[in-house]
């Protein structure tokens, strides 16, 4: 039994690769961008989320006050870039999910590199967050988001 | 990359180790008792269900018409026994799904060994069937279903 080749399975059924856009007057641009990564489970369960904490070393375990669920989140484009980034590049997801993983590596290591500072970079962000997770609902159209 | 490892922690979050009960005047003691394992996913990922159905060298992909999704499905007693319960005690599931599971690999092997056909086998197959999936809804509350 292969512990990592098991959590990228669990992840390309659960995991979410994400990228959110919040307004905000303290943020280059007026936006706010946020990469995840997360993984929720009801909480009889939450033996898979204490196993990703100790496997990628980072991230958080904390109660999902939207739906009653525990969601293990890493948030911190350092970490994203030096531990989770990674270990998904090793282990590849199998699904189509992986594109969306690839496009949130892409956003992360500029951001790392501070891209998302320059109205280029900032740009080419939304519009790589734009082909991911197609099928799910965006807070906002990223068609309004731009430099 | 271990894909069998991957295969198990794909289903210990998508996954199913499912016993339903219909009522049949055709079967012993008037209840149909039918094991499954299956795995659903959107059209866009099926490339993981073809990857359960070669791993597993057994079983059906088709749509599911309550929600348009596509289903893997083994519910041959024989394919269970031999192929797809082995697997997942090789390469163990992590969270409490493993337990559903053991539950489930008593039932099929019960089946298997023609113990449902009993009183006796019948009433600890359907005790067994009590403690799977206990947050998961029953079309038969499990105590109307006695010899």
């Amino acid at each position: 039994m292969d512990i990592a080749s098991y959590l990228s399975g669990y992840a390309d059924g659960e995991g979410c690769f994400c990228v959110t856009f919040n307004q905000s007057k303290r943020h280059a641009f007026g936006w706010d961008v946020r990469p995840s990564f997360s993984v929720s489970q009801n909480h009889d369960r939450a033996e898979i989320l204490e196993l990703f904490k100790n496997q990628f070393g980072c991230g958080t375990i904390r109660p999902d006050r939207s739906d009653k669920t525990l969601k293990y989140e890493v948030r911190s484009i350092p970490e994203l870039v030096a531990k989770v980034i990674p270990h998904f590049e090793r282990y590849l997801l199998i699904s189509s999910k992986r594109h969306d993983f690839e496009m949130f590596a892409g956003i992360c290591r500029m951001m790392s590199g501070r891209e998302h500072l320059t109205p280029r970079g900032f740009n080419k962000i939304v519009k790589l967050a734009s082909k991911m997770n197609i099928s799910g609902k965006k807070k906002y159209p990223r068609t309004k988001i731009k430099v």
